[in-house]
């Protein structure tokens, strides 16, 4: 679309005027809610905006552990102590002692020889498989329709040949295999516990399909670490198969409560993508006070399972309290519970009464983070959500479906 | 390269095996040096391998910043109060209140509309610029050769055209904007202080020429923000001129000496970049405890020169006592001490030895980080290295290089 650019700024002004109206137009322009949480507020937060406190249900920090009081201490007391920044990359000054325990700690938790931390999860899909693809020539991505961006983009940033599978399709992937020369490279690419589902991966079938054409398995775990499996270690744990998964990625942003993400598996493919991936090598280090918070995260996780059961329990229960008034979510065996929708603007609608009517934070989630008519709520319970805000939320949910017509037990 | 993968694993390791080879071959395979600050150690820590404290002379915390005790003040109160981590992307409950004072904070320093937070200055550049791509239709990048990797990476993520200007190079650089169709949209990408070589762009100069040929502009001042100008807001204010500079990106992670990267600019350009940049999107929110730091270094460095002044004091001195020994080094007007080796073993080995003998930690700089050939040590001073520091460190470079058999005094 060439045209003439004499008068400058309007021009390019217009050109990203156009490009913002087109989100507005699509009613999927993003309003962020802020929060302010205070001391022991949590799961309830201040909403600025609406000059009220809220009760938050769509939080990633699973477990709370973000306010966990070991986890709390072990940044404070490093940051006092180590200050609160990296100082450089981790070639140039930023290798701090507690980022070499994270690894370690991790490492040790996934059972593999070497881990590797990244500045996110993100990151680290991002920067790993971009890698892979120049590390082994000719490879060709097999990876699960309903992978995380991030995954998405490591892939075409690498521009490694790639054939999309059916969701959790074992019959769909084997066939894309088999059709696949024999002499090429082959990495499956999927996730244990799918963030926008819920749902879980055949880890350990996918696995056998691995070993029978020759592949190398890559496992997106970021919404199950912390959370299943002995000692937290997974879903790929959980279900006896972590020693074959190849390459396992994970984050502390989400169950652990901090940031970052890593890599675990063989010293020399981990010490691979160390060595050549610029996301890794050419970005400042996590904070040595981030990385202890991290580090006490995964160690209390590896002990308690008191955060875990009572998460289990309250998820169990809100959705028996959903079932009671007919809200359909989708069924899944996990801690997230996805309400379809359908239409961008609907679920926008829904979120904002929630929101503003009854103070109940439930995050609506449209296209690019879901397909395009796939639109829903993502209602992620905590431990400490109570009984009582459960009911809240529960006969919340009811009025305002009933107010947009969707189905709903009278 | 085909060959047969009957026997899986024991191949594919091979080829990760040859990666790493390739890497140790050509001198360049990565150890990194860990590092245990103590209470007020700084610049000195305590180094593991080596069992003996250390003086760091490498750091990117420029002004040590990352200890300054109202910045650990603020991470640590807000730790206690709002948790360690942000639960989630902006979106989906991550959007806490400091982060949006940050932004608020960041948008007022470089007196612009509006800035964004990422989690790293990579990411910043990268999703900005490959964001940019696809924002701008037929868009041409016109790129100094020196940038740094995470501009490259954005670039190529979003397949633009790409010309390449000689470094700081005005005549290249206009030659390359008037051989380019006057109906294209234009983006000059550049850097105010270049990391490797510590020179400074004409920013105003560059800003002309993007007048002239209806250019956008877009500076990454990563290592210059809190530096330079008043209240910190980097080289392009220093010049005058950053009300003519369309996208700002900077950093929290060095000057500032916490993590994170923005970027700044009229709200139409940064809410396009937020409406569509997946590295944006999708991932975790900085921590409200770490953007809460980052918000008081700011602060400080808007209104104290004190770091600044006592910064350029030590800077000067160092090269004062570097000239005495005729040891050389590339001449700028920055922090930044580039000693030009040009073999990737070799200055391998001088850093070694700075180390091992002398507890010296300056760390070589090979390729990828500077191009094959141009190999060095970078030397960055900061407000707490004193006097006897100094002198240490030029005579066990004295003493270093006459071992090596490199220039350098009687």
């Amino acid at each position: 679309m060439p045209f003439l650019f004499y008068d400058i700024m309007p021009q390019y002004l217009e050109i990203f005027q156009q490009a913002l109206d087109k989100v507005k137009d699509e009613g999927r322009y993003r309003v962020f809610t802020e929060l302010k949480y205070s001391e022991n507020s949590s799961p309830k937060a201040f909403c600025p905006r609406l000059n009220r406190m809220i009760t938050v249900w769509c939080s990633n920090d699973y477990l709370g552990m973000s306010r966990h009081p070991k986890v709390v201490e072990a940044m404070v007391e490093t940051a006092k102590v180590m200050g609160v920044g990296a100082g450089g990359t981790r070639n140039i000054s930023g290798n701090s002692m507690p980022i070499v325990e994270l690894e370690r700690e991790l490492s040790e938790l996934h059972e593999k020889e070497m881990a590797l931390v990244f500045t996110s999860g993100y990151v680290a899909n991002q920067a790993t498989l971009s890698t892979l693809t120049k590390i082994l020539p000719d490879v060709v991505m097999f990876s699960d329709e309903a992978n995380h961006a991030s995954m998405i983009h490591g892939v075409k940033d690498g521009r490694a040949e790639k054939k999309v599978f059916k969701h959790n399709d074992l019959e769909d992937l084997e066939k894309s295999l088999k059709e696949t020369q024999i002499w090429r490279p082959k990495l499956i690419l999927f996730e244990s516990v799918y963030s926008m589902l819920g749902d879980i991966a055949p880890v350990k079938e996918i696995c056998d399909l691995a070993a029978k054409y020759n592949a190398l398995t890559y496992i997106d775990e970021v919404h199950s670490v912390g959370l299943y499996g002995e000692r937290g270690a997974g879903i790929a744990q959980m279900q006896g198969v972590m020693d074959r998964v190849d390459i396992i990625q994970g984050t502390m942003a989400k169950a652990y409560g901090v940031i970052g993400g890593y890599i675990a598996g063989k010293k020399v493919i981990i010490d691979a993508i160390r060595s050549y991936a610029p996301g890794f090598i050419f970005t400042t280090a996590l904070p040595p006070a981030v990385a202890a918070a991290a580090t006490q995260s995964i160690r209390h996780l590896k002990t308690s399972d008191f955060e875990r059961k009572k998460h289990q329990e309250v998820v169990s229960k809100l959705k028996e309290k959903l079932d009671k008034v007919k809200i359909q979510y989708y069924q899944n065996e996990t801690h997230i519970i996805p309400v379809h929708i359908g239409d961008p603007i609907l679920s926008k609608m829904i979120s904002t009464r929630l929101l503003e009517d009854y103070g109940l934070y439930v995050q609506h989630i449209n296209f690019p983070t879901v397909p395009k008519g796939k639109e829903r709520l993502r209602i992620t319970p905590t431990p400490f959500h109570t009984e009582q805000m459960m009911d809240e939320l529960v006969s919340a949910l009811s009025a305002v479906f009933k107010q947009f017509e969707l189905p709903v037990a009278a």
